[in-house]
């Protein structure tokens, strides 16, 4: 059997993240090597349709790229933020994009002229690090990305949890401060007020005035430096972190904890602490492996070129 | 083919709840009719030999009664409370029993001499909601028994889901009072030490000395009234158990939450102002469904009658 002219092979796939700045796609060959990666800038701020456009130019443009290799694409997996429903193949609701149950398969499916997959990207990461990265071995655990806020996909099984309405794993949106910063999800004093990049040096601006360093990543270098600011700043990360985590632990009783995306950089300026309060808080609970992603900021097109490759593995299945 | 020779009918099963204070079998027709109840004090506190003689002796007086009607016991299941391990067959740990890692599954097979299953009480009275009572249709729903203490088994696809451990859906054991009212646990402030019928009468006789109720539902029964010290107790449980359940709503998003246990029969003063401040509480997730549980004290019996009949039907599968 020829590994271009079988499904089982897999051939090439194309893995893209739709994420709230940048939409991302990396083409895979048929062992997982990524061949070439292109993104640009998703446009939300234009609406839906630029979304949807930016989207469909991105996988045209990749799908000519891996022809010209004489390698065409043999299936898509879209990974995209906001709330996905991944059996209608939906993109139900981005505050971001402004967007309202749109087609999002069907539409790369007619572009594209091959199998889609649609997933969500927390979930796709967490896929990303079930069979590649740090949940390998790991029947269930929780992959928690910290960027703009905090997600956090829950893995059972090396599949991704999707609630009843694909809402799961709201980690980010758990309340640890009642009555406290209104967040843009509607409620107050959620996680994600606290733990995330704009939040964090929004408090290190409140405490020291306007200037300083632009990011997250600069308050934590602070930290570490001992900025007395930058200290305070950050144990309160720590703290509404490892609280926010006892529950997820006393809920899902997971064996391990990936923590990746931006903050997770810190390294163990977040670990450290983090893990010695998370045992501190727990009681009968089993206390978590807490380790870093392995699949840094590909784990998205990477998981999003998984479930292309699924979708071709299943189709091979059926012939087969 | 006759339903008494062939695995396939699943003939007479025994379902046993090994409570905290009683154990209760109950023996179940083919048709999942209850052909007749017996219970007995579980002897905790004589330590772990007296509770699994309690219970070998449950099953062997059941096997008797059964085989007098001419239809002997096919396959038995047991639901535990503490900790089990399904898998394993191991009543890994309860603090009521004070025991460890007890083979129970082994050492009722030996007694039985029919296949034994082994499961979990709150997990096996989810699966008997999930089949035959209030979680019907519903693919993601929280059972949650409001007892002693406050527990929830998570049901995923008519499955409980049990975590890394099987200590997942500890709701109970969710923090929500920081350095509140010790708890059993070890852990302080957890919801258990507000909402459960023990600490509804504590708090109740905090606030008016000793005397009166006898129980929560006696303290219910006057905040029906409007006595005020009743009426504060009973709020304090509302408003606990709906920051809870918001919580469990963020993480898991399930479509129904079905509330059974000793609480629960307190209806619509609970069910009504729990309703109103749930959904007061959630903002982007989906507002789900909160219900009463159907089958009320027979849900562990129920369920580990099912886990029994499971295993008759996975051994006729095989065989046929």
């Amino acid at each position: 059997m020829s590994p271009r002219t079988t499904p089982a092979d897999g051939g090439v796939v194309l893995g893209v993240d739709l994420g709230g700045t940048v939409v991302k796609a990396a083409l895979f060959g048929p062992d997982g090597t990524t061949l070439t990666v292109t993104h640009r800038p998703t446009g939300g701020r234009r609406g839906p349709e630029a979304v949807v456009a930016s989207l469909l130019d991105v996988v045209s443009e990749s799908q000519a790229a891996a022809s010209a290799r004489g390698t065409p694409v043999r299936a898509v997996g879209v990974a995209s933020c906001g709330i996905v429903d991944e059996r209608a193949g939906l993109a139900v609701f981005s505050a971001a994009f402004g967007w309202r149950d749109v087609p999002l398969r069907r539409l790369v499916a007619e572009r594209a002229g091959v199998p889609v997959a649609l997933g969500h990207d927390v979930r796709a990461g967490g896929i990303a690090e079930a069979r590649l990265g740090a949940g390998r071995g790991h029947e269930v655990f929780l992959f928690v990305p910290i960027g703009t806020g905090v997600g956090a996909a829950v893995m059972i099984g090396g599949r991704p949890f999707g609630g009843a309405h694909w809402q799961a794993g709201e980690l980010g949106h758990l309340v640890v401060r009642p009555g406290g910063e209104p967040c843009g999800c509607g409620q107050r004093g959620c996680v994600s007020t606290i733990v995330g990049g704009p939040a964090v040096l929004r408090h290190y601006r409140a405490l020291t005035g306007a200037g300083g360093p632009a990011d997250a990543a600069g308050v934590a270098a602070l930290a570490r430096k001992g900025d007395p600011d930058a200290v305070r700043v950050w144990s309160e990360v720590v703290e509404v972190l490892a609280e926010s985590l006892a529950a997820a632990v006393t809920l899902f009783d997971p064996s391990a904890i990936v923590l990746g995306g931006g903050l997770a950089g810190a390294g163990e300026l977040l670990f450290a602490p983090l893990r010695e309060q998370l045992a501190a808080r727990l009681a009968f609970q089993v206390m978590p492996e807490v380790r870093p992603a392995e699949l840094a900021y590909e784990a998205g097109c990477l998981g999003a070129g998984l479930l292309a490759r699924d979708l071709l593995n299943s189709a091979a299945g059926q012939q087969g």
